[in-house]
């Protein structure tokens, strides 16, 4: 053993380290920090923090938000190719817009027994209504993403 | 017996006959041909269409579009009090939606067991992780929101 602290398991990848300050961002600006970054090969094409209070919008949660500003960069509804990284597990609207911008691989970071869809709740991808169903990888980040939220959520207590 | 065709098991109400129009603009833009509209007490305050190919936007049904409105008119993100009228039953992403703006009563019209995640697959309201249940109401419209949704699929086989 090198190291006191806990190893993370995997280095956190750039476009994760994005959403992550995206959801910093958020918090700063007292919104639930989450963050959302849309990559196509090696570039991010869109960054988005969940905004859901000003402008008043109860869709503007991170992903969505991404998902938006993804397909006007490209031009196209269908973001064939392209990756989200998230720092929260989707919720059930997240996923159901993942789903339809037919993104390729989804990450998340912090998994959410209480809200998430994708291995809670509705599981969105494992419905047979589900047209197009992502490779999903969780984990990367979770520590940070987690402490975010519990912080945001105590304060606020 | 003084009519010969079936009779409509209840009378469309207004917001659902506002909801209709929006769908058959939808398909005159040539985009699949669903409406959503939002009431607050006998006031329609936000109809829309599903556009999700011009401008791109993966996320563009007509429910999002509509709650989005709804929620830029009133200045809340929440729709406390709100109902919410669409041509289809909601697939995972819209349903999502309409829980978090906190609708109070959804009525669709059509139900969709390919798409929809109200009455199918996702069963988004009956999870425990939907922290708001709209009470759920369907069928008024149901033959014009569904032939046209027949019409505009047949025209593009």
């Amino acid at each position: 053993m090198d190291t006191a602290g806990a190893a993370p398991r995997w280095p956190i990848p750039d476009p994760m380290r994005a959403a992550l300050q995206a959801a910093h961002e958020a918090a700063r600006a007292g919104e639930v920090p989450v963050g959302a970054a849309v990559v196509r090969g090696a570039q991010v094409i869109a960054i988005a923090a969940n905004a859901t209070r000003s402008p008043p919008d109860p869709t503007g949660h991170a992903e969505i938000r991404a998902l938006r500003l993804a397909a006007e960069a490209i031009g196209d509804e269908r973001l064939t190719g392209c990756d989200l990284y998230v720092t929260l597990e989707p919720c059930a609207m997240c996923a159901g817009a993942i789903s339809h911008a037919r993104i390729a691989r989804l990450y998340y970071a912090a998994s959410d027994p209480k809200g998430g869809a994708v291995e809670h709740g509705a599981r969105v991808f494992e419905q047979k209504q589900c047209l197009h169903r992502p490779e999903v990888y969780s984990g990367m980040g979770e520590t940070e993403a987690a402490e975010l939220l519990r912080g945001f959520f105590r304060e606020r207590r």
